[in-house]
């Protein structure tokens, strides 16, 4: 193989000794160097209170050892302290060329920032049942319906499940109404879990004068139409006795202009309600998401939206096992004011211990991590894009590229491999792992849409299995769905529909996220890039024992020595090559 | 030339219609890109209460036009809004290539983090002074006695003016005493005038048992070692009539052991101002700066502290224009607890808006800057350790590199252009330009040492006096003094000794400072690098009206074209060509 070759650590155990390491703790580091990178000495340089501190790292002797894979190289060992809530590290090298740093970003030969320092975090750790998780992503109204059509409100457009198509913009978009319920769902416990997924999220199911209900007119109640509370204890405990876990949705940026607590607001100037929202005293105009004035913006300078929420957020603890947190990233921001910090850390504290709080943000996230807030992100900028921009069919036309003007561009592996490192190296590994990686979602083009082939699609899928980070797969692209838009991709499934799902796909959803399950390298092993060019992308998932090595090609190429023999476990032969052909995806395990 | 030859933008007033933007000002932002770069459309993404915006430019016919320099140059122009108090911006670039995206960092054709995003600032801005400043350091034990040596303390050890060297490290090092005082300094005014400086920025002169005095024994007097609160306004008084100016040095994070503040707590448990200190309840002992328990630490969680504090840094405002932070990095910082940006923007508001406040930092202060605290920093990451490791001699021998192990790295004109390009991404402009551009200071070895020669001291020389940011002198670098530790540059100035009075050397200081002084291109111009190699460095420093063009090399190299006929400014002729003979430093000027 052509290694890439650089010395490398990251942030799992296999370089960290404690990943939940408490205020003050002594951890271990390690970093591995290749013989050929000439490295002569390591120190580790730490950011204590503000101040850089180096302490000299020694070579490893129980992990350097001839024979066998991986044993060309050299293992340096250092302690460090975990002075601060995040503690940032980073190596500096020398070598036979000289000094080098070692950073989450890469190695250099120049001085940088902090910004892309390795990060030992001690903030309260995620519930552990988080970093095995597979979230499986629903938008209730279009997953199944359990009886006949309910008695639809006034603003609902009936649909008809298999027969309408639907309408991906205009006045109808978020009327059109197909009845999925929360009973629809508890039906097919039996699919999702023959995925591999564990996790069920839901879009929001509070009731709302909308089919994707992000316009809530009260977060006290679940939408009858649904079938109300009791529908939901039947769900969760339904998915509880499997052990699987069920996450809902909630809009802390703001709510419907029908919520009890607008509502009040609207009505009355001397409300208390009204501190809650950002009304303009003169002309009584209010603030709103986007400027759509259905979706009031919560002002998170009010005790009353801090006490509220906060109920709310507990209230649901229970049948719910966490929270996705809608636009997060402006939550709590406007103008001057900026509590989202603040009320990140007050809701997480408010959770407690047990439940997952991801939050939104689709561009980048990272200043907003590694707090004692939200636990990842939905990883748009650093997993969605560049699987889409390597991964894209030649012929696909969108308009932009998940809000960013001129389509989706065309970009090779080496792009594509840096745009995962760039994100990646501005978070704690534990952020990256808990985030959740995402091909496409409820609010998104469909990935089959994007690649434009199974081909295509499946390669991307390999990607979101076995690289580090949650997936998270939106219900029907496991059929080869597709959709333009967030909204066309709002498709409703196709259980009775056969002609609509790929089985081909199906099948491939299984197998890929099932490794994923097998595997715990998959979940919780450090991540080395090997091999990058234009049209392939190899890397290795690795723990103490063994490698697994991931091949992705979107085209034919090179064959690519493995350096040792290896055991096929993913569409491949055992041997020491890997071949040229493509597109293809394989996996292979080496053991130590 | 050849120009590096990217699309350019920079934070200048070139570039951004408004330095002072108040929150909501609409802002005219332009970006200039060479034809061959075969830009077709630009967008500007800004980041709006967290989320994403773009906003699409046009072509301005305005600048865009035929002839002269630069003038192959296509202009665009696009208006965001300045909506937070820091509003990141950057350009997504449509080109015959394909998309890219021009952040602060440079060019890529990857996705990347905000991180290295330009910035709007809106925060109240520094004293509109401060950005012409050119400031001269001066360690007052060292620099000029009025008078015969006073009567010594016990602690101290007299030193011979002329005669004793300093001792550089040991237990003398902080008790040699030389006598300098503040009307020794008053009297050197001209010296300091005219070499270009306008602002003098003293380390500190509160009463102290050493000759550094950072570990004060009183915030609330002048030392009478030095002259006394007198003393102190005869100094500030006969600068003010030149208009110039004075800066002092404040502890933020630490006092001495004999401080009042200190002495009071540590007699008495129950004192009042035991809360200012982090003593161990158990063992009595206490938090200092790196273990030194002659520096107790200030626990910026106590009100006394931020009273004490606040009303200190006010008291002496009048005298003083401002502070020079001392650990500003450190300051408010241990372990969970982290007030520094809290504690900078209490300060900073109890100054008010003419006073510098500018924080030491010895790494990176970018997490630090960009709010409403520390105006800059003193930057060694971003400027003395670039030029100290492209500009070293070829003998040196240091144990470390300003704090980092291994000595002092040679590197090329590729890595020190980086170097500087990953520290100014991480910043604002107005942060990048209210920095202090240091080439040494009481806390390093000199320039000179690390050059090994006057002519690469003076190539040094040339890049503080022509980039962006506030050049800092150390006195006595102006006659080429030499130093291979912090404490061993801490050299009695050579008044008297005319022999270690390098007069080139002196005479390049008035020149190049001069320079700076005479062109406001150099002081407020934009940056735009042409041209980098291993030996030679290339930018130009922008207005609308000129471009002044700088070209350092450390050794001969190719010629350079100018691409049109230019004026020489510095050591250069008229023409349109650089000469490739080098050490050299050459600066010409080309109107538009």
């Amino acid at each position: 193989m052509r290694y890439i070759g650089e010395p490398h650590h990251d942030g799992s155990v296999l370089y960290v000794s404690d990943q939940e390491p408490a205020l003050g703790a002594r951890v271990t580091l390690w970093l591995r160097a290749p013989l050929a990178a000439g490295v002569t000495g390591v120190h580790v340089r730490t950011v204590h209170d503000g101040e850089p501190r180096y302490a000299q790292a020694s070579v490893d002797g129980s992990r350097t050892r001839a024979g066998g894979y991986g044993d060309t190289d050299v293992w340096w060992r250092a302690e460090i302290t975990a002075v601060n809530p995040v503690t940032p590290y980073r190596f500096l090298l020398a070598t036979d060329g000289g000094q080098a740093w070692l950073t989450a970003a890469g190695l250099v030969t120049h001085d940088v920032t902090d910004a892309g320092d390795f990060r030992l975090v001690c903030h309260q750790p995620p519930p552990s049942w988080m970093s095995d998780a597979i979230v499986y992503q629903i938008f209730p109204d279009r997953f199944d319906r359990s009886g006949p059509m309910p008695d639809l409100p006034d603003w609902a457009l009936p649909g008809d499940w298999d027969r309408d198509p639907v309408i991906p913009s205009g006045s109808g978009t978020s009327r059109q109404f197909y009845g999925g319920d929360l009973d629809g769902i508890a039906g097919r416990l039996d699919h999702i879990q023959s995925l591999g997924a564990d996790t069920v999220y839901l879009t929001p199911i509070f009731p709302a004068r909308s089919n994707h209900r992000y316009n809530a007119s009260s977060f006290e109640t679940i939408d009858p139409l649904l079938g109300g509370e009791a529908a939901l204890h039947r769900l969760s405990g339904a998915l509880h006795r499997r052990g699987m876990r069920l996450l809902g949705d909630i809009t802390t940026n703001h709510c419907g202009d029908t919520h009890e607590w607008f509502t009040a607001a609207v009505s009355d100037v001397n409300a208390p309600e009204r501190e809650m929202f950002f009304f303009d005293p003169h002309t009584g105009d209010y603030e709103s998401w986007w400027g759509v004035k259905t979706l009031p913006k919560l002002n998170w300078g009010s005790d009353l939206v801090r006490s509220g929420m906060r109920a709310v957020l507990k209230k649901w603890l229970g049948p719910l096992d966490g929270w996705r947190v809608d636009v997060a990233n402006m939550t709590g921001r406007l103008a001057a004011a900026d509590h989202n910090h603040e009320v990140a850390a007050l809701l997480r504290r408010a959770l407690g211990p047990e439940a997952a709080f991801i939050a939104e943000h689709n561009h980048d996230a990272s200043p907003d991590l590694d707090r004692d807030g939200w636990h990842g992100t939905m990883n748009y900028g650093g997993f969605t894009r560049p699987v889409w921009a390597w991964l894209r069919g030649p012929d696909l036309d969108l308009e932009h590229f998940l809000g960013v003007p001129g389509g989706v561009p065309a970009r090779d592996g080496l792009a594509t491999l840096a745009t995962f490192r760039a994100f990646a190296s501005h978070m704690s590994w534990r952020s990256l792992t808990h985030s959740w990686q995402l091909l496409d979602s409820h609010d998104s083009p469909r990935i089959r849409t994007v690649t434009g082939s199974r081909e295509r699609h499946l390669l991307a899928l390999g990607l979101q299995a076995t690289l580090p980070g949650t997936p998270m797969v939106f219900a029907g692209s496991e059929f080869g769905l597709t959709g333009v838009n967030g909204e066309h991709s709002r498709t409703p499934m196709p259980w009775n529909r056969p002609g609509e799902q790929d089985l081909a796909t199906l099948a491939a959803y299984r197998e890929l996220l099932g490794l994923r399950r097998a595997e715990p390298a998959l979940r919780h092993g450090g991540l080395r890039w090997l091999h990058a060019d234009a049209d392939c992308l190899v890397f290795a998932r690795e723990t103490y024992e063994e490698s697994l090595v991931v091949c992705v090609r979107r085209a034919p190429g090179e064959p690519l020595a493995l350096g040792a023999r290896a055991e096929g476990v993913y569409d491949a032969q055992d041997g020491d090559v890997i071949p040229g052909d493509g597109p293809s995806l394989r996996v292979w395990r080496l053991r130590r």
